[in-house]
């Protein structure tokens, strides 16, 4: 790559946001040359846009404390300035946000977004760069028949699918297709944001519910497994998911609980682990910065895997699975984990664009 | 009641044998008079073998502060001062702790038991009173087997399925026999014991492992739903069940993420809540003193059960329920709480010895 | 005590006013029969008002499920309802609390207030009822020189420093003159209230610094500790306070660690935890229902007090002390403990009120 | 630095052991080529011998995989295989540590330890680099006296005292001498070890007790501060330090709040912030690999530090500071954090060893 791309985050002061900044620091790709929040933060420096809430642990990278935060709804101000924006803007009310990254995408700009607004437009994909590459097909579909010329819009998933459905989906890819599976998440208090979780919900305590996120963890894949038809995705809903999310005393971190029914035959034990261990997709085979080695990690140890022990495996990029065993109900159970900020947020919105970028979509 | 009886502790100094000395406090029909724990606590007034030890926010019963703890190998001692014992050993060897439970049982001592050690004898009744009741019928023929004169073990199963097997016997006794569950547990640390679950495993961490809990959580239920036949009860295995067991950073209180597939029809959901609300059962009806007044409880609200706000129902006796939906792989899902350390382990006990005792077998 | 007096609680759905409600169900003295909130929650049953926000363990008083919830700002609505009513409410101006109370008891209605707001008004009485139950002798001259005919205003001191001021006063009325004390505090959550601290700056972590928390924990004891000249409370600035209060994962109960230097001679160790020991006063000696019969417990072992096993100690009305030890820079250090949502707050709210009828002042 | 130094690491298999490993993977002048720990792992690959008990998130580093475990007490073994030892040696009996640390010294291997054992041996140096890099100078008497030809002992200090000593240190350096010290540190869990602290008493708790820790705290800087008389270190008792220790729930860090007097003459607030940000010394002008460039961080905001947020700082080796502010009672109060098993145990080693080879002592 000879030319580092310059690239603007939309919604950049909250925490999706600062976690773009953090993992884009030292990009070899692309540089932040853009970043923009609500009205509230506008004209002010990042540095002082976030006072007292920068969240993490790394000081806000040198080059962005100075730059001026503009006003996300004003497209104008980004014209000229970014090759493409990742979008991690939250508005209140979700169609502001769906028509707004089409805004941006009609002036030009390709928009890569973190938000749930346009996860089911029809022509917009939905990726996970291991699994379905390939609906990047339907960008120049979504781009002529909205008439954009260079921009589109591409969204990732939710993150509390990411920790099962690349194991499952390897499992698929290598001839055993699933049928059924039931699942149970325990999820991280940062997939709330920050003030998120209060923390009276969260000592000595946790919280069967997360709004919404059921309905996503059950869907979704159907999207992300599904096929370009015409101009749209068709969902494939053949697997057909029962999931439970549960929010629980963890930072970082989604773990889940996962029983499995193939539908025709099923694999050995082993010969499942050596399918996940051997398995590598497009972001592997094009050496994509962002992408682990080894997507799929199986951990022998019986107490594995652990938030705080894997969640940092492939620089966070890596699912961690562990425990594969027979199910008396079912064909197999396993438990599965996956760090939430990273792949599930910022770290899985930075390889769509390295996986947008090799394909030629991003200039 | 007219008398009390006298009961001893047998493993009064570890954590479950406190928790009876706590709860024993003020019983109305049982006193306790006599503690046993090891060899190396023996000799000792209660008070300084449990020193720096005592694990409750309340303080040791006055009453127990200066009984001398007995050597729990030396039956001797017992006899004559006890009408029954409860048994909170944990040997290390289950074989011991198994042949020392019979030990008392010949000595003509009733042992009500919270140890798995005989759990599968199977003359052996594992009794939740709301449950299984009747099969304190098999007692009488244990005695009669083994040559027991006063004596017989009775014991309670694991903590893990405490919260949800009583809602599913109350469907299946209204008529709608269940085929198929799967559930995955997040317990509290306090089953383990103490020091139990190191810190650096529970802080902004999980364990998705507690050994040999899954397969007491998928087998127990089968010997509970059992009948007797001839000398011994014989399992009843029509509902088969998957258990993944994880530990959470939760002090006490165990919840069950639950899928369930019913064998032939299925009810409404209306009329599974209605169930719930409406169970009773013999506990309830022979008005024992630690039977919740009502052992199912529904939480309409979507964020519910929560192991800090709704343990103590029923004084930790009773399990709430919450989250009941219609499943997209099984026919429905919920949540279930159950209290450990009250229903899930010393608080079962006292039931059930209360059961024994208005079925005339403690005397 | 012949008959209950009715009581009223302004600020009723937050969660100090639902503390209020938790521990005035079945007082002996007090019945509330009106209570009041924000214009939002007006002409809603309590019951609804609160729906999703309860946030206690044991549920809603039955008799107060059903009392319409009151507009807090409209004085002639309690008018006729109540003897008196207790203050939780917490404006967003604190002038406003401060002029609202002051109205209540102007329109005849005794406020015994949990707000900061009127805690350096100079001639309202900053009650801990076990140090300066004498400064009640302030009312009459606040009603005289206002003109109020049954009103006035008395409040309590903030939670932080409930665990350390006790006993240092034991000591000072014992003889022993305290010229300076150091101390840091370990505050629990729920003294921030609900959503309070976010779950993120609570796993794994602490927070050192409290807004405002320790000018009150440092300031607050000069006035309780003060005498009663002419029409107004002047301070006692004698004992030199420092303070830092810092914020920890604990759900209830704040722990403070003190080094103390006496102003002239010293008592010895076991003296200290002997005046600790014997310390009695008003609260103990008139017998009021929330007092503890001891109202500070000294624990000799070398780990305690510890939070979760020590705040109810008293019902949550007493101090637990311990680790009392001879300081290689001042005189003495200790840790001493309290909970913080009861005798801080509600609980000490309510003995203020016991303490005000016994006086006469409550009709 | 021409040749890479061979290192051995006594304890190799416990917590401490662990962290020198993953350290010292990657350092640019020592390489791990022999690990020893107790009788029961020797003979073992390093892999198998911590099997299931390895704690950290990054795996064990590929090149001690298969290094075989040695037994610890056989000091012929590491003769000829290593330039020197890391001793993270805890045996049961603290003598036999410190009587094996000096037989290492006398077979000719210099031992960097980070046990407690001889601390207080007056001839071996206890080493901040910050702070005494010249109590190296006690080396070649302690050679001399003891009959060493090449070995030496040579030991760091208590994890609890890193975070505020060095801040106290660049103050007196800067000409302020300080004569008392108060303070009470909030310790993390990892500072005991695995399994170290029961995840029962750290769920909605803290403990306000470490055995030993407060005497290390208040008397270990005598030592660091002292100086060289003939053949041994002198203690400089001037400042005079209480210190209360308390564990609370924290992976990793050590927070203190810190309340100081000056001697004589005491600084302007800014002029203690400018001290603490000039702060350099013979680590930093020397570049020792493992130094943080800014050794002393202050920071500005109002509720800093906080572990999670600020225990990485300079890769977990530089202390941060913040909340400085007048004291009502001292002449200033502050809060300091500092990464306990980072700079408090094997990073402190590691910089300890640097220091030892730029100075010659280690070959």
């Amino acid at each position: 790559m000879a030319n580092k791309l310059k690239v603007g985050i939309l919604g950049a002061t909250g925490m999706v946001g600062q976690n773009y900044l953090r993992l884009l620091e030292d990009h070899p790709w692309f540089d932040v040359t853009y970043v923009s929040a609500s009205e509230r933060s506008a004209k002010k420096a990042y540095e002082e846009a976030v006072a007292g809430r920068w969240h993490y642990a790394t000081p806000i990278p040198m080059a962005i404390r100075n730059i001026v935060v503009e006003d996300a709804s004003d497209i104008e101000k980004a014209k000229g300035k970014v090759d493409f924006v990742f979008s991690a803007m939250d508005l209140p009310m979700k169609e502001d946000t769906k028509s707004l990254e089409m805004a941006y995408a009609k002036a030009g700009i390709p928009v890569v977004s973190n938000s749930s607004a346009n996860r089911w437009t029809d022509d917009v994909p939905m990726l996970i760069p291991e699994i379905n590459h390939k609906h990047t097909d339907i960008i120049p579909i979504q781009k002529k028949s909205r008439g954009f010329s260079k921009g589109f819009v591409a969204v990732k998933p939710n993150c509390s699918l990411q920790s099962y459905l690349t194991p499952l989906f390897a499992l698929e890819q290598a001839g055993y297709r699933i049928e059924r599976v039931i699942l149970t998440t325990m999820q991280a208090v940062s997939g709330a944001g920050y003030p998120g979780v209060p923390s009276l919900d969260m000592i000595d305590n946790l919280v069967p519910y997360i709004g919404g996120e059921e309905e996503k963890t059950e869907q979704e894949p159907h999207k992300i497994l599904g096929r370009i038809e015409g101009s749209r995705i068709v969902n494939d809903e053949s697997m057909r998911i029962s999931a439970t999310c549960t929010r629980v005393p963890v930072v970082d971190g989604h773990t889940a609980s996962i029983n499995v029914k193939f539908a025709e035959r099923k694999p050995a034990r082993d010969e499942i682990i050596k399918i996940w261990r051997a398995f590598r997709s497009f972001p592997q085979e094009n050496k994509l910065p962002s992408a682990p080695s080894q997507p799929i990690i199986y951990l022998e140890e019986d107490n594995r895997p652990q938030p705080r022990k894997d969640r940092d495996a492939g620089k966070g990029m890596a699912v961690s699975v562990g425990r594969l065993r027979e199910d008396s109900v079912f064909d197999y159970k396993f438990v599965a984990l996956s760090h939430n900020t990273v792949r599930g947020a910022a770290g899985g919105g930075i390889l769509n664009a390295e996986l947008l970028r090799v394909k030629g979509f991003l200039g």
